[in-house]
């Protein structure tokens, strides 16, 4: 079986094309390179507003197996940082980085999911704003909806929905991307100043594919309520359980897995404070993975060709499982999650030494070049792979 | 077995208890008793957001079963219209009549929803917006997000995040309803002006139960994935098909449980130009049903006594299912979803003539009374039932 048809039987497309078409017809947008919709504040003539909305997606079945298994409730902090990572940091790309407004919306299955488990979802945003507040960032959090929604959800489904306003001048919208750029790439793994354990990197994206491919068929058997059972066959087909040791010292394979998706926006708040004008454009690399770029750019050449080091979870999920490393690099972020687009040298190597300063790994790991149409070229130690429409 | 085991069981309960305590310390509000949660815009002195979160909940799998049924793409519409209305209208208790930014939140089963299903649904959401838009009512799409999350949602779940904002002048918090007040009721049911068809007047709420007292187990036995498989002997135990005749002429009875649930925006926004400050609360008679009341209440005694007629399907559920008429009333509208409090009789018949010049039923269905703590007396033709608390 190919790697697409196992993904097709799973019941995910990293490209999500089906969905796209069904939107397509709503798009007006003002920035349409922007990463995301960006619309008039109806109440202020030059500011604008992003209402984004994204969620932990099945990276919460597999909290639940470990909760379940482990009993450790901390998971569920990590999916609702899960949550709200993945709208502040898309909205962070279009040039947010304080004054965030976040409503989630969670649906569980109540026969299943207990009080204490919703408990520490909201510690989880509570923490998370409050570690904020220390580096200037505030994020409100808004309550949401909770809903017992057994006969839909198997097990729980956590989202979040996220506002924030932008000025017209702090706007980004990547059209100020052009041949000559250099690419800044920011480590999505390792421990950053603001992170309590190691971090795998992994994000939010990859999920549903990852853990069947990582975990092994026990969890199937004494959770079956954690995965569709008509993807049975091709459900935890890997070698590890949740609690085997890891690459990573004192961190289990499960842990690793769920560790919660890295925010940047400490760091980010730090560099729109001092040079906001010289990011000329800014991509989180999140479903579609490090081709994910492709759909912002124009008439440029996007070649990736000194990435960071690879972390090892992605070593680790590559030769447990066989993928083909062009699939890994589309459906993960193998080791950057977050690149910034810059005019010259000195502008890269001032925001790669505020980066290392906080612990995040950085370097230039690509440039722009001209080109008739789009291209995004990736010169991996596996191989180089390349997306082109021209 | 009793009415609260049978809720328990299926995983439900009319009153959240245990949601609300986690969420109990996240509050802070500016208006404690407003419907929804206000807050102070970042950006402008005297304005204020609201940003809010809901869903179709359970409706979507009484949709999926009939969709499945009779191939009507349809009702997907309707379950676009259920997300949208359960924000917006709550909203509007608050005092919102326009401007509303809506993002959708979908979680589906790839192997079971199709793309067809995804695009009734963003059609859904248009044809409101457009039909809102002819009563001065500006409502803008802002895409959101659908996940393939096949893992975690048996078939599909619809949900939405609202934003809108207020003028201090503009905000009804509740805390202007006192003794001597009436209370307006609005029917929730029949065929307003921007009704196609008739409504049932359901809305959204006690679907999870309602669906399964309805109608019959050859649902559960052809579409096994419209439940959870752990309440499958209360799954289902009605005695109808969803083709079945309704009560209501060329309605069958999953249209008429399906009825989207009816918005009250273009009748309110006409109240608000014309005659705002007379307008001293507003309830969303939503989760809780017609006891929804008491959250919004204080040192008062809420008589309501003089109820508009209860819709053919609330009948038709209480005969069929044998449940109790307190519970019907606690968990459905029973025929307005939506009450107003005004100080005198003239303000009332003035609104009371606008509704139904619009197709929607009304009239003064009870009055507040001094109390010391809070009540609600529901005096309905099944009896007196009341909450209180001193």
């Amino acid at each position: 079986m190919s790697e697409k048809d196992k993904y097709l039987m799973r019941g995910v497309s990293s490209g999500k094309e089906e969905v796209h078409a069904a939107v397509k017809k709503l798009e007006d947008d003002l920035f349409p390179r922007a990463f995301c919709k960006i619309q008039k504040d109806p109440g202020m003539d030059s500011r604008y507003l992003v209402l984004h909305a994204d969620g932990a997606g099945t990276k919460s079945a597999l909290a639940y197996a470990y909760w379940k298994e482990t009993g450790d409730l901390s998971v569920w902090k990590g999916i609702a940082t899960d949550a709200m990572v993945m709208n502040t940091d898309d909205m962070m790309c279009t040039g947010i980085s304080n004054r965030f407004f976040v409503s989630s919306t969670i649906g569980r299955n109540k026969q299943l999911i207990s009080g204490d488990v919703i408990a520490a979802l909201i510690e989880g945003n509570t923490l998370f704003a409050e570690k904020m507040k220390k580096y200037g960032v505030d994020v409100q959090l808004c309550g949401g909806e909770t809903a017992d929604v057994g006969d839909l959800v198997r097990t729980i489904i956590v989202d979040a929905t996220a506002l924030g306003y932008l000025n017209e001048a702090e706007i980004i919208s990547n059209e100020k991307i052009e041949a000559g750029d250099l690419i800044v790439g920011f480590s999505s793994y390792g421990q950053c100043e603001w992170e309590d354990t190691y971090n795998s990197g992994i994000g939010s994206n990859g999920l549903s594919s990852a853990r069947h491919d990582i975990f092994s068929k026990d969890i199937a058997f004494k959770y079956p309520e954690s995965f569709d059972p008509t993807i049975e066959k091709y459900a935890y087909i890997g070698k590890h359980k949740l609690t085997d040791a890891s690459p990573i010292e004192n961190v289990d394979m499960g842990k690793l897995v769920l560790s919660p998706t890295r925010t940047y926006l400490p760091f980010v708040k730090k560099v729109f404070d001092a040079m906001r004008p010289d990011i000329k454009g800014m991509i989180h690399c999140t479903g579609g993975g490090q081709f994910k770029t492709f759909n912002y750019i124009k008439n440029l050449h996007v070649l990736k060709s000194d990435f960071l080091a690879v972390p090892p979870l992605f070593t680790t999920i590559m030769k447990d499982t066989g993928t083909k490393p062009e699939e890994m690099y589309r459906t993960f972020n193998m080791g950057h999650r977050l690149e910034m687009y810059v005019g010259d040298m000195q502008t890269a190597n001032t925001i790669i030494n505020m980066a290392q300063n906080m612990g995040i790994e950085a370097k230039v790991i690509g440039q722009c070049l001209p080109f008739n149409g789009r291209k995004v070229e990736l010169d991996t130690p596996y191989g180089k792979f390349e997306k082109i429409e021209n």
